[in-house]
C-alpha cells in the first residue's frame, strides 16, 4: 500500500493486461520515430554531441515510468531545458569538450537531486511561485532565442550568445560567410516543415484519413525532412562542400557516465540546476494534468517530483543532460493510445535498438535539417496573444510578462524567468499592500451594508463602518493604521470605528500588534474599536491574545447586530434571517 | 500650496508664537544635554572620531526640521544603524583610516539618496515588507550584538568582529589584558546607569518630583555618569595608567565634508545603504506615527523618507554618518514640550556651541563610560517575550523571529535582517498558496451556508458547493485546480460546482486561466461550474475577460440564489432580504 503510493508501478503493473499492451506498443512505435530526430536536434540545442539526446531519452522514459503518476507523460530533452542547459553549462566550460559534457551531467544530477527532494518534502508549491503569465513569457521570449540561436546552423557559420542581441551580432558579423549549400538545405526543409504542419493534415483529412492517424503522420514529417536530406547529402557529396553534417556517433548503448561532485563546479550549477528543475516541473505537471484531466485520472504532484527527480538522475548516470516531461511528445503518446507508463518503457527500448542499429545512418544527417526541426517546433510556442490578454485584464499582469520577455531576450533565460518570479511576488505583495477598504454604510430597510460611494445607504456621523477587503498582514498592517488616523483625525464627530471582516481570512502578528496600536490610540481619543463578522479561524487566533481583553469596544457577530448595539436601532426582521 | 506639501516648514513656521518658541527652546536644552554623551557614544560605536557623532547631529537635524512632518522626531545617530554602519564600513576600510570616515559619509550619501528617491516615488510601501516581529527580533539581536561589541572598551582590551561568535571569541583572547582601573570605571559607570534607570525614578518622585521631571532627570544620568568619570581620570591621572580616553576633538563647526563617488565603492555600499535607510525608516516613523498620535496629529511617510533623505545627505556633506529618528531622544523631546520641528533646529544650535566650546572637555572623558551608557541604552531593547507572543499566536511568525535572531546573531546584522524578509515574504506565501477552502452547506430554514464540518447543514450529492477564504492568484491558481480535480474524481455523483466568492477578493490572470481551465475540465465531464457572491471589483475584471462566455454554468447574486436556481427550491423569503 505505502510502497505502490512511492511506487505507482506496483499499482497499475498489477492489472496489465494483453490490450493494454498491444495499445501501448503502438504509441511506443509512433512516439520512438518522432523522438529520435527530436532527440539529436535538442542535444545539438543544449551544446552536446548528438547521441546525448538518444541517451537522456532511455534511461529517464524508465524510471518515470517506475516512478511517475502520469499515464501519458513521455520525458526526455525539451527545448527549453535544452536552451537552459546551454546557457548554464556554457558559462562554466567550452562546448565540445569532456568538462562541457561532464557539466551537463552534473546539471541533471543535481536538478535530479532538487527535483527529488522537493518531492519528499512535499515542497511542489515552490512551483506556484510561477505565475501564469510569467511561464507564457517565459516561453515565447525563450522561443524566439532558440530560434534565433539555430540560425547559425542554417546558415552554416560559426555563432552563439545567451542573449538575443548577442546572438544576432555574431551572427550578422559571419553572415558573409554563409555556406549557401547550407543555406538552401536549411531554407528548404524549414519550409517543408511548415508546410507539413499547416498544409499537408487539412490535405491528409480530405484524402479520407482519420483525424489522429491524419495528426500522427504530420508529427512524422520531422523523419521525412532528416531522410530525404541525409539521402540527398550522401549522394552528393555535399559534406565535402561545406555542409555540417552530424558525423559519426558511437553505435553502443547509453554509457554509465558519474557526474562531478566538485564542490566549486555545484556551486555554479546550484542556481541554474534549480530553475531548471522548476521550469522542468511546471511545464511537465502542466502537461500531466492537462491529459489526466481528459480521462478523470489524478496526478500526485509530489510524486510526480520523485519520478521527474528519478529521471535526471538516471540522465545523469547514462550520459544525459537535464530532461523533463515534454508537451509535443506527450501529446503523440495519448493520442495514439498509450495507456499505462510501460508505453514509456517500449518507447525506450525502441530508442536503445536505434542507438544501437541505426546511429551510422545518420553520419550524413545535415545539421540545418536538425536546426530546421527546432525552429519549426519553437516557433509554435511563440505566443504574444498573453501581452493582450493580460493588458485587457490586469496591467500588473502584463507588466510582469512584458519584463519576462524583454529580460529574458535581453539577458538571458536565468536573468528572464528570475526577475519574472521576483516581479510577480512583489507585484503582488504591492496589490495587497493598498488593500480595497470601503466606506459602508445600511441599505434602508435591509440588514445589509454596502460601499456608500457605490450605494444610496444610510449613515451616521458618529459611527465610521469599514469593510476591509484583504487579509491583515504585515505588508498592509500599517496601511490600516494610516488609513484609521487619517479618517479620525479629519473626522472629529467619529465615536465608533466598526471593522466589517468578512473578507479578513488571516491577521498575523504583525496586524494583530496594528489592530493593538489602534485600539490603543483610539481609546486615548476616547473612540471606539468594534469589530464585526470575524471569520471562525481567525476568531478561534484572536482568542490566543490579548487584543479581544484590550478591545475598547466589541465583536458582534454581523455588522448590522453592531449598528444596531450602536445605535440603539430597533430590530426589523426575524432573528432566523441574520 | 504644493510647496508647503513638500516643505512643511513653510505650514507650521506662518504660525510660530512667542509661546511655541519657549515651549521648544525649553525642550531643546534638554535634549541638547542629553545628546552630547549619546552622540559621542554612538560614532565610538560605528567606529568613527567621536565628533562625528556631534556633527551627525546637527546639519540633519536642521534639514529634517524643514522637511520632516513630525512635530516631535529628533534625528540623529542611533544605536541600531550606528552598528549597520560600522558593519558595512567594516568591509570596506579600516576603522580609525581615513578611508574609514570617508565610506561612512558615502553610506549616509546613498542612504540620503535612497530615501529621497522612495520619497518622491512614493514607495514608502516598501518598509512594509519588514513585519512586526521580524522587526522586534532583529532589534533584540542587534542590541546583543552591541552590547557584547562594547565589552571591549569595559575591559580596555582590543576586540572586533561583525557576529556574536566573533566579538565573543577575540574577547576571550584577550581577557588576559584586561585593564584593571578601566574596568572599574567601566562596571562602576554600568552600574550606577542602571540604579539611574530602575532605581532614581521612583526615589525622584517619592521626593515629590512630577513624573515629567523626574523622567527628564533620569533621562539625564549619563551625563552625570560623563562628569564624574572624567574629572576622576583627569584629577587622578588614570589615561597614564592605560584607561582609554576620548582625547583630543576637534574644536569646531561640522567640517564640509565630499562623499566619495568611486563606483566600486558605491556598489559595495548599495545594499547596506539600501538595508540602513529601510530599518532607519521603520524606526523614525514608529516613533513619529506613536508620537503625533498622541495628539491627533498626521505623518506622512512619504514625506518622511524626504526629510530622512535630506539629513542622510546633509550628514554625508557635514562630517557625519547615517542618522534616522531616534527613540529614546524624540520621547524626550516630546515629553520635554517640544511643539514644532523648531526645537530640533534649537537642539542643533545647542550641539554646535558644543563642538566649538565644550570638545576640550571631553579629553578625559573615559571610553569605558561611553560604553557603559551605549550597554545600558541598547539593553533595553532587548526583549525576547516576542518569541513567546509569536509562538502562542502564529507558528509561522514565530519562525520568522527566531531566525531573524539566530541569523543576526550568527551571521552578522545585513544577512539577519534580509533573511527576516524573505522568511516572512515566503511564508506568507506559503500560507496563501493552501487556502482554507470549506464545503458549505444550507442551515436549514435560513439562507446561510455554512462549514459542513462545522454545523449541521443540509446538502445534495448532486451540488458541491465551495467556500474560498483566500483571493486567487498565481500561488494557489494550480491548488484550486487539484483540489476541485480530486473532489469530481472522487465524487461521481457530483453534477454542479458552485464556488462561492465572498472572501474572494481579487482573481489574477493565472487564477483567471486556473478558473478557464477547470471550467473546461468540468465541461468535458458534464458537471456545470457556477460562481456566487463575486464580489463588484473582482466582477468588474471578470467582465474583461472570456470567462463569463465560456462558463458552463452561471453568476449568481447569492449563494443561495444558485442553491435555489440548481435544486428548483421555494424562495421562503421576501426579495430585500437576500
Amino acid at each position: 500500500m505505502t510502497l505502490g503510493k512511492y511506487i505507482p508501478v506496483l499499482d497499475w503493473g498489477r492489472s496489465y493486461s494483453r490490450e493494454t499492451f498491444s495499445n501501448d506498443m503502438i504509441a511506443a512505435v509512433i512516439v520512438t520515430i518522432m523522438l529520435i530526430p527530436q532527440s539529436l536536434a535538442y542535444a545539438l540545442l543544449a551544446g552536446l554531441p548528438p547521441e546525448a539526446g538518444i541517451y537522456a531519452s532511455i534511461a529517464p522514459i524508465i524510471l518515470y515510468a517506475i516512478f511517475g503518476t502520469s499515464r501519458a507523460l513521455a520525458v526526455g530533452p525539451v527545448a527549453v531545458v535544452s536552451l537552459m542547459t546551454a546557457a548554464a553549462v556554457g558559462q562554466v566550460a567550452q562546448s565540445g569538450t569532456m568538462g562541457y559534457a561532464v557539466a551537463a551531467l552534473t546539471l541533471a544530477f543535481l536538478s535530479g537531486v532538487f527535483l527529488l527532494a522537493m518531492g519528499l518534502f512535499k515542497l511542489g508549491f515552490l512551483a506556484n511561485f510561477l505565475s501564469h503569465p510569467v511561464i507564457a513569457g517565459f516561453i515565447t521570449a525563450s522561443g524566439i532565442l532558440i530560434a534565433a540561436s539555430q540560425l547559425k546552423h542554417i546558415l552554416g557559420v560559426p555563432a552563439g550568445g545567451d542573449t538575443l542581441i548577442e546572438v544576432l551580432e555574431t551572427l550578422v558579423e559571419h553572415l558573409g560567410d554563409t555556406n549557401p549549400i547550407t543555406l538552401a538545405i536549411g531554407v528548404s526543409a524549414t519550409g517543408f516543415l511548415f508546410w507539413v504542419r499547416k498544409g499537408l493534415k487539412p490535405r491528409l483529412r480530405a484524402a479520407g484519413l482519420g483525424p489522429k492517424m491524419a495528426d500522427v503522420l504530420t508529427k512524422a514529417g520531422p523523419v521525412a525532412a532528416v531522410v530525404l536530406t541525409t539521402v540527398l547529402t550522401w549522394g552528393l557529396g555535399l559534406a565535402d562542400h561545406g555542409v555540417a553534417v552530424v558525423g559519426a556517433v558511437p553505435q553502443s548503448l547509453p554509457p554509465l557516465t558519474v557526474p562531478s561532485l566538485s564542490p566549486e563546479l555545484l556551486k555554479q550549477l546550484l542556481i541554474p540546476a534549480l530553475l531548471i528543475s522548476i521550469i522542468g516541473f511546471v511545464e511537465s505537471i502542466s502537461v500531466a494534468q492537462t491529459l489526466a484531466a481528459k480521462k478523470r485520472q489524478r496526478i500526485n504532484p509530489d510524486q510526480e517530483l520523485i519520478g521527474l527527480g528519478a529521471a535526471n538522475i538516471g540522465a545523469a548516470f547514462t550520459g544525459g543532460y537535464p530532461v523533463t516531461g515534454g508537451f509535443a511528445r506527450s501529446v503523440v503518446n495519448f493520442d495514439a493510445g498509450a495507456e499505462t507508463p510501460a508505453a514509456g518503457a517500449y518507447t525506450a527500448v525502441g530508442l536503445a535498438i536505434a542507438a544501437v542499429a541505426l546511429t551510422p545512418l545518420v553520419f550524413f544527417l545535415p545539421k540545418a535539417t536538425l536546426a530546421a526541426t527546432i525552429i519549426v517546433a519553437v516557433l509554435s510556442l511563440v505566443d504574444f496573444s498573453i501581452l493582450k490578454k493580460t493588458w485587457g485584464y490586469s496591467r500588473a499582469d502584463f507588466f510582469a510578462v512584458a519584463a519576462t520577455i524583454l529580460l529574458t531576450l535581453g539577458f538571458g533565460v536565468e536573468t528572464g524567468v528570475s526577475a519574472g518570479v521576483i516581479l510577480s511576488i512583489g507585484l503582488h505583495l504591492y496589490k495587497t499592500s493598498r488593500p480595497h477598504v470601503a466606506e459602508v454604510g445600511l441599505v434602508p430597510g435591509t440588514q445589509h451594508f454596502r460601499n456608500i460611494n457605490r450605494h444610496t445607504v444610510e449613515t451616521l456621523p458618529s459611527i465610521l463602518s469599514l469593510r476591509v477587503d484583504e487579509s491583515l498582514y504585515f505588508v498592509n498592517a500599517r496601511f490600516l493604521e494610516d488609513l484609521i488616523q487619517d479618517r479620525v483625525t479629519q473626522g472629529c464627530t467619529i465615536k465608533h470605528v466598526i471593522l466589517m471582516c468578512s473578507a479578513v481570512n488571516e491577521i498575523d502578528y504583525s496586524a494583530l500588534e496594528s489592530l493593538e496600536s489602534i485600539n490603543r490610540r483610539l481609546k486615548d481619543l476616547g473612540v471606539g474599536l468594534h469589530l464585526s463578522e470575524v471569520k471562525g479561524p481567525v476568531m478561534d487566533r484572536l482568542r490566543k491574545s490579548h487584543l479581544l481583553e484590550a478591545l475598547n469596544g466589541r465583536v458582534f457577530q454581523s455588522h448590522y447586530d453592531g449598528w444596531r448595539s450602536l445605535t440603539g436601532a430597533p430590530r426589523p426582521l426575524p432573528d432566523a434571517v441574520v
